[in-house]
């Protein structure tokens, strides 16, 4: 069964990253979370980066503030997608930062980036990473979206009595 | 077997977006390209976004510029992963536009960002993400990012005539 | 008798957009209110804006934050003058994200962008826009605007006693 | 019959401006174009802005770059709906300065602001605005819009042969 | 005697402004505070500005927010030195559009820009241009200098003990 | 006799701090040229700033790009008016360094800064500054004023042929 | 033994830089302090730089906030190395101000720029400097980054539980 | 004797970065060149990183654009001042992803940032690093920095005649 690991910088991160968790489970699907620092933990990334795509998973969120270059280092050493989820932490520039040194990656090694404390959007790509060759997955991922659907829908009667 | 639909808004993406159809091809992965306009041919936007995943498509790459609503529009209606290209087209503002109007995506639809123009890197996720699935693809990305090395090395002896 | 539709893509954007309904209402000008999600409710989107003027709307105003596709995607569909207000939602970048995903339109299809957060002058604008082919709401606005001089003329008194 | 009035900082602003001449012209609507510099001819503003409702106008396109007033000048003293176009003229911060200067009208004062450059749009959003009340004009509307939907379609057969 | 016009365009920039007034009255120079809105009060704004320097003033500081055209418009039809304090009011992105509408103003037209809310650099540098000619004036900002080095000074003291 | 002094930090600035030059030449103004680098002459700097008030001037325009330090420093040290010129030198980011470090002087130390490359307004404000205190220069700048409109009036005419 | 000076802008400053003292404290290295500020005390910004090698330091560090000049002023008379550090002070624009004036240095006369309000890593690296050349400090970082790493993994325990 | 080690990401990075090899030939100090791709090498990152003050570095100097990691990455691994040259390479959105990639480092890792293709000024800061601990070197700086003042003296009197 797939897996998804979901890694970050700092524990200041596990507030923003607890939501692509959350939403995992909710598609029940596996999660390990870790902490790993690449300015801190060098060997740590290493051994983590290399070594993800044996260890089984088939996706990795990665999330990080400021001159954040966790996610791009692991992808520059795992063959997995890697998801990366830009922090708005406290040494953040308004985010800028953290968005740019997630986003610009050279050519060869692409990091999947989504909005600024976007996890939660960060765990559904990675579910629908996993549907894209997992037909159970997928049926789920088009019954999350019926169920944004009916919440809009629900809030347009409240505001047009309709 | 996976196949890849790479859109656009425009012909005048195509060079850009080139990138992301001759990387894939490199790989073996069967690519269907087209131009849909999120802003000019609405009708078809939905026509493909509602039914790609059901014409046999894995992965979505989708590349615009500007207020560049094709890709988040395309991940509206489709279960699949969507990746989006922000292109430095013409009437962008440095490509500031083009990011933002890609990134920024709410709560419930990711798009997955890649750099602005990074039409190639748009190509490797799209392999990666059928690889975290397919051994063989994941195989040939390991092989990918040795030739990476390779090249840096070569480019290393050059410099230090090491 | 002219009427203005006036859409967003959330309740949450509901206090920022109340101010366009408060100043048509004080023009005594017809008022729709609905919340249609460019993401979460594609065919509603659809629905909505093919069918507008058909359904006697004279004017749109759409608002919505962070990747805000919804005021270009109405206007990719409808012939109506549309009126775009960027909200600077929770998930906004300062802003900037609301701004450039809908003032930078492609060429073909404008958005009548405003200030960000500025669904008051949004209501103004519908206003003027009905006001010129329409005598009795034009002289309305000119009316407005001279209570506006007059509560900076008032204003001028308190600061310098003349 | 509507008539629509261009004007312009300086006539350094005419090879964007003329886009919006062209298509209005297109849509056989009639144009006076004129240089009105707010900084330089403030009296030659203060006449037109007062007077373009009596003379005739239904609707104002204003073109201007750098610290942009005009747009924003003539909205202060004209009832009718005024079309900013932010230029990005030889004196412009990459068009940022434009784009402010004429998108954030205070509250009472809208602009409706269109891309940078926007000039093409500037004159298919007047002729909308025209449109909105004449359903000859909201006619051609929804044909040039037919234009551009084919015009995507003719790309398309190129790119992917079908 | 030397007199200094302080205008803004709304009361809510009075607690930003009253630091140009507060320095220049702590110079014993004369000044004059009024509200002239160049959006909403026209007519004054073309007032005050042709005949400022009729009426006995000497220089002009014009603070505003947003897209911020009062001190550019004033400048436009005075021949006097114009001050722009560019104010960041709640309707401001960060500001930026403050800054940039009254900084970047074209050839022949310069306007004196001072930092965001930087009234009290606008009261003083009121004074050097009075005190260019004036060796009274100039002799008491000497003084002002020197009292802000003393400041620095004893400032010093507290942290290194010196 | 009234004297402005135009200094720069490096001969390459002297393209665009002609203007200044030329402006002044052309209202019969005395002025002074020297090149001044903060960085690599800061003995001179103090020399410059701290006796240009004694040295007969009125006024100082100072020319910076970059991490643009010589209008602040000047403006430190001399109790003249001081003009910054934002210069977009190549080793500036687009001019913002040079706006910023320029424009955001802390209070006490005020920089009249104009816009970017703006340096003939620099000239016309320094004129402008002269022209507060000295009615035959003023009267120049009315008449200078004039001119500036009949170029428009000119202008316009070729436009709209009236 | 090697010294380091630590001067600031002022007082206000003292938060963020007591975290570069609290640093060198941390290991062993002499630190000096002093309000030295480029605008009000221009006298004393001059001896300091000049004599700061003469007097026994081996690094500087220099911390402004707004258009910062310190860093680079001090830099320019002095042959040490001059680690800047950006202060977001109440007058900065987000930090950018304070970022690109002590950045954007011309070429010849470097500051070594740090994160904004990275005080502690410019302790760190005053430190590294010193390190360069001395063993045992070099030792002391090498300790001090194990410890880094040691907080990150008790950090992930935590977390993850393993 | 002190060895100075430059590495890059890119050979495209060379022109940028042979300023700072050859600034540091010019003082006579060795320099070892290397191209390291955090992204293509990570392995040789590593070694390297981890062995330079082993190797008999005294400082490291890194230049990198866009997602610019390698500076960052080469300070999380080695004890030595790292100098940080964000390059504006093709890839680059004007810079400002490889300035705050690099200098946004998180408290603990610093990395001393100089300005955007500002190889030059790295080579000037790394020699004056080495020079605050070796008499002979500090000397040699003295000299360069009359040698740029000297320009300046000789570039004003071309323009003043003085």
């Amino acid at each position: 069964m797939s897996k998804v690991a979901v890694v970050m910088g700092s524990t200041s991160d596990m507030p923003v990253m607890q939501e692509a968790i959350d939403i995992l489970k909710g598609f029940d699907i596996d999660v390990d979370v870790d902490i790993v620092s690449a300015h801190r933990t060098p060997e740590k990334l290493f051994d983590f980066s290399k070594n993800a795509h044996i260890n089984g998973y088939s996706v990795i969120i990665a999330g990080a503030g400021g001159a954040a270059h966790l996610p791009g280092m692991v992808a520059s050493m795992s063959p997995l997608p890697v998801i990366g989820v830009p922090v708005k932490s406290s040494n953040s520039i308004d985010g800028w930062d953290s968005i740019l040194s997630i986003l610009q990656m050279p050519g060869g090694v692409p990091v999947a980036t989504v909005a600024l404390n976007g996890a939660k959007n960060a765990g559904i790509l990675a579910a629908q990473i996993i549907g894209s060759a997992d037909k159970c997955v997928l049926d789920k991922i088009i019954l999350y979206k019926k169920g944004l659907k009916q919440k809009v829908i629900d809030g347009a009667k409240e505001v047009n009595g309709k």
